[in-house]
């Protein structure tokens, strides 16, 4: 554990050129919105023309979404030892319903800032925590309730549109004349829209009012699926450093939200590290932390440590908690039978201290005091799955299903307060049995947003689980899931490093994306269809830039290609020059547009009268009677 | 285009080693059918003991189905030089309706033959070709709707099985007794049911009678999913090593069949490598080779040089053949305004050649004289989709489908040849637009066997499109495609290297077996169950050897815990001694047996009790009501 301030900073030059040097081919911008302070960071890829016999017709540039955050932004100097800009402190300071407090008021919290012995490794400029004033509710959910639409869900609708029309009427300007994209597009998103969700409880916008560096997001099924990046230090392995880099390169790659599950040393200060640096919100499992209190003995565990725990962390920022307050007493034993138990950590820990106690679990019974927390700093409920299945063989069994009943019971009881809450979800799950964990949670949870770790679909192929997976995450993501927790190749075997946090995300990119074209998401095919527009115009470096992760598509081409001019080749090394369908394709059309059938309508009007008079006379066709 | 028998047999001791050693944890055993020729071989995994506190109880090996041929058999000594042994020529002289000729019948198999200057990259054995004698039909489709039952057919039956009542009886009585797998398993496969399936056209054996070499195996939705590996060079890279070794690559990890795709030199050389070296179906595009006949202008392409072709490759041995008769004239225009109009070559070059001559497909008008071609040596057909979509845009389109419902005529057709037919299908394609392909081709082509490229689902991912693909390949395995064509890391960007095919393999093996389970196939989660056990008992060996890929796995781990002691260790380096979840959860049923809970149903009902009570003072609780 020897990361220490000055080491940071030694490496934010190296960091610089890894971690936020621009992604290919495009840049970042901001579009504001109703007042200045709201910019919301998009990134632009810029594309080449395209050349055809009557000169070059231009190809507007394509705008995506941007989880990066100020790392990519050359007008922002990134130093991790003084944290990420504060975008959102004015916009709470006029909400006018906050005060600072003088230090944490959590004893953990006072005793670590007051430890000289972690001078060393201790963020340098921590803030004083600030608080709801006596009686207030600070949570989006309660602003959203009564009618306000903040400045957070201003941020998002712009952010969800991704600049829909813009795009729209470039994208559909520049496309092949008469192609149909399908469904006419509907109307922008609206911050009335993003407020009714949120007050609904359909979706949740994790906005701890300590955390002031967020770059505000939704997690809810009518917006973009979102992904969870996860990372954290265990006693084995991993320093501070590592765990923020992690952060850097999850988010970098598309993580929108990042899970701190460290269960090693330090984690309070690693931790802070993460948070001022982090512009995507920070999720956790407080329960680790408070067992790492207790020398990891669950039985003792008690509710004061526990809650001194959610208050330490909620005052560093923590924008959603993992609560596993579904494990009952009662349902513990039906786990007992089990092809593999409980393999959820918190649902474990929680299970051995309720059996050891035989009582129920304290999470359970001060679930409403743990809601009184929450709402004084905003803090989000994802209700933990403790007993979700660890293998197909456990899949939609009766100690899932009663945890899923009961975290429905508990989001009426957060909702109550008006506390965001998201649900959490399976783990193993074949593919035939997915569709009903969607559907009872839907019910169960009255819509609350899932959230689910993949589900793997097979159990055969540790070293692959980003992919078992991402084929669960992609279908439960259609079927209605708002957030698929990445699962990286190393999954069962041991910590990822940094190309394997890199090969999760890509695997989750890939997930959310395609449920979003599934679900008919506004705008998401403009991006594929550009891609493919490039990738059949042979404009290489526009496919390379276009694509999820454009260093790997052109060193991937490069290996067979590697010469500039081949970039520029109508032909790649699939085919080589004589064999490429696309240039025959382009053949195709030339000839056809030759022989005068260029003209959409016309050219299927004659394809299907061709074909009708061949139906007509099938009734004497040789094929089909001889 | 360097190789040459001396250099293939100098690098012999060297593929012994990578290519030829047994599967890490297993072994090579052979199930014997009705007769001492019918030798099914499979590949078991051996298993280690569970150590409980009253000793260990052992766990009986796993047994699974084994694709990787006789370089994986010790007994076997692998010469390239000479090809795989002989094991179906016994079996079709049986037949007595088939005659050996006197050397190649295709004019091109001839001049090849006698080209002295190819004498250094030749296959040194080539057999005499074999054809059905006069007026004979060699098919398995024609054998089974005679009612005869093959070797062939019997091998599958055995093959399939897995040795299900060996696995069920072992793996079942080693579990945690009390637990349930589910539904009951069905009844073991048998050589009848095979036929029937045969007879029925819903399922193909790709089994050329010039393919002795094969170890038969079967392609429909009734059995295991089956995997499509691709390899073959182009004109601008690749040698004819190379691709015998991605063929043994492929099938050392997998693949079910593969598909020679060559477009570049010595096709005809390359082919008889693989060929000669094959345990498993092979597969050609055989317009590819014809296109090379005329310097590759298709319009200079005749019925005559197909013809040729054809022959050629079936005297060779190939198995199935990729036709493409399905892209008629008046459907080619139908492409025109595409968003990446034909994106298959195959379809391509026929769109451009009734387009040049302004005619009807001659492999459209000529299918019959194909028909006739294929029941002689037992060709499949593979019918091509020309006109699959190339991206989302395109998907589920007019020309895709007209395509489709000419396949379905054809395929009545080549069933009134009792030739085998399978179907190919696409391509890009969204989520929600997959099952409509499954659902049409049922119907149109009669529920002849469906052969898919993916379907990938988002095109934004060129270096991911074997997870792109993956999710749609699961998908429609699931719906009831009985083969899925690979795709590995490179599609769109270059030719794979070894490393490609085997990342393609992988998440192709991932995918089919996600289907079987979602299938319910028999047998199918035994594997999964077993190596969930092995999980949760910390038999790390185990895990690693019951997955699909021990060899990642393994290193996978080692990673972060290299020491031999941490493979015994009761955790793992995600959570660290203290704070694993499966450890706890050993805890747990520790305790809950001490406490009397540990019979399963007594835990059930006194959990369900309490959550009874629970539910009966619900009208009272203050969760719900205040």
């Amino acid at each position: 554990m020897s990361a220490n301030p000055e080491e940071l900073l030694q490496n934010s030059i190296q960091l610089d050129k890894e971690y936020t040097k621009p992604i290919s081919g495009s840049r970042k911008i901001h579009i504001e919105g109703s007042r200045s302070d709201i910019r919301v960071p998009m990134r632009e890829i810029t594309l080449s023309a395209t050349v055809t016999r009557n000169g070059s017709e231009p190809n507007d540039p394509i705008t995506v979404y941007d989880t990066s955050g100020p790392y990519t932004d050359p007008q922002v100097s990134v130093d991790l030892c003084q944290g990420m800009p504060d975008l959102r402190t004015g916009w709470i300071e006029e909400r006018q319903d906050t005060a600072v407090l003088d230090g944490p008021s959590s004893e953990y919290g006072r005793s670590r800032l007051n430890d000289a012995a972690l001078e060393s490794m201790r963020f340098a400029h921590i803030r004083k925590p600030r608080r709801a004033r006596a009686g207030a509710n600070v949570t989006q959910m309660h602003y959203a309730r009564k009618g306000i639409i903040t400045p957070e869900m201003e941020f998002i609708a712009i952010r969800e549109n991704q600049c829909l029309e813009a795009i729209q009427d470039a994208v559909l300007s520049q496309q092949h004349p008469g192609h149909s994209f399908g469904a006419a597009l509907p109307d922008r998103m609206t911050p009335e829209f993003v407020r009714d969700e949120v007050a609904r409880g359909r979706a949740v916008i994790p906005a701890n009012i300590n955390h002031p560096e967020l770059e505000p997001m939704i997690i809810g099924r009518n917006f973009l699926v979102k992904i969870n990046g996860n990372l954290g230090n265990s006693a084995v392995t991993s320093s501070i450093k590592e765990e923020v880099e992690k952060m850097m390169w999850g988010i970098r790659w598309g993580a929108d939200t990042i899970m701190d599950l460290s269960t090693g040393k330090n984690i309070h200060e690693t931790r802070e590290w993460i948070l001022r640096n982090a512009p995507v919100p920070i999720g956790t499992v407080p329960i680790y932390q408070a067992l790492e209190k207790v020398d990891g003995k669950a039985e003792e565990l008690t509710w004061d440590i526990m809650r001194d725990t959610l208050i330490e962390q909620a005052e560093q920022g923590v924008d959603y908690f993992t609560i596993h307050a579904g494990v009952r007493l009662s349902y513990v034993p039906m786990t007992a039978n089990r092809l593999t138990g409980i393999v959820s950590r918190g649902g474990s820990i929680m299970a051995k201290w309720c059996l050891s106690h035989h009582r129920e679990s304290f999470l359970y019974t001060h679930f409403e005091d743990i809601c009184e927390i929450m709402k004084v700093y905003d803090v989000s409920f994802s209700l933990g799955d403790g007993l979700r299945p660890g293998c197909l063989a456990d899949a939609n069994d009766a100690a899932q299903f009663a945890e899923l009943e009961t975290l429905g019971e508990l989001t009426q009881i957060a909702w109550k307060h008006d506390v965001q809450t998201i649900i959490e979800g399976p783990g193993h799950v074949p593919m035939h049995m997915i569709k009903e964990n969607m559907e009872k949670q839907l019910k169960d949870c009255d819509e609350a947003p899932f959230y689910t770790l993949g589900p793997l679909t097979t159990d055969i192929a540790p070293g692959y689980d980003h992919i078992t997976s991402a084929i669960g995450a992609a279908m439960i993501g259609w079927y209605g899931t708002a957030m698929l927790c990445y699962v990286t190749p190393k999954e069962h075997l041991g910590l990822p490093n940094k190309q394997d946090v890199k090969d999760g995300i890509m695997a989750y990119k890939v997930a959310a994306h395609a449920a979003d074209l599934a679900k008919g998401h506004p705008g998401a095919q403009l991006r594929d269809n550009a891609l493919s527009k490039a990738r059949f115009e042979f404009r290489w470096q526009d496919q390379f830039n276009l694509s999820l992760d454009p260093d790997t598509a052109r060193a991937f081409h490069d290996e067979t290609l590697p010469r500039d001019s081949s970039k520029v080749a109508h032909f790649c090394s699939m085919c080589g020059p004589h064999f490429c369908s696309m240039k025959i394709t382009q053949d195709v059309r030339d000839y056809a547009r030759a022989k005068g059938v260029s003209d959409e309508q016309k050219a299927l009007d004659q394809g299907m009268a061709e074909k009708a008079d061949e139906f007509r006379q099938a009734g004497g066709d040789i094929y089909l009677k001889r």
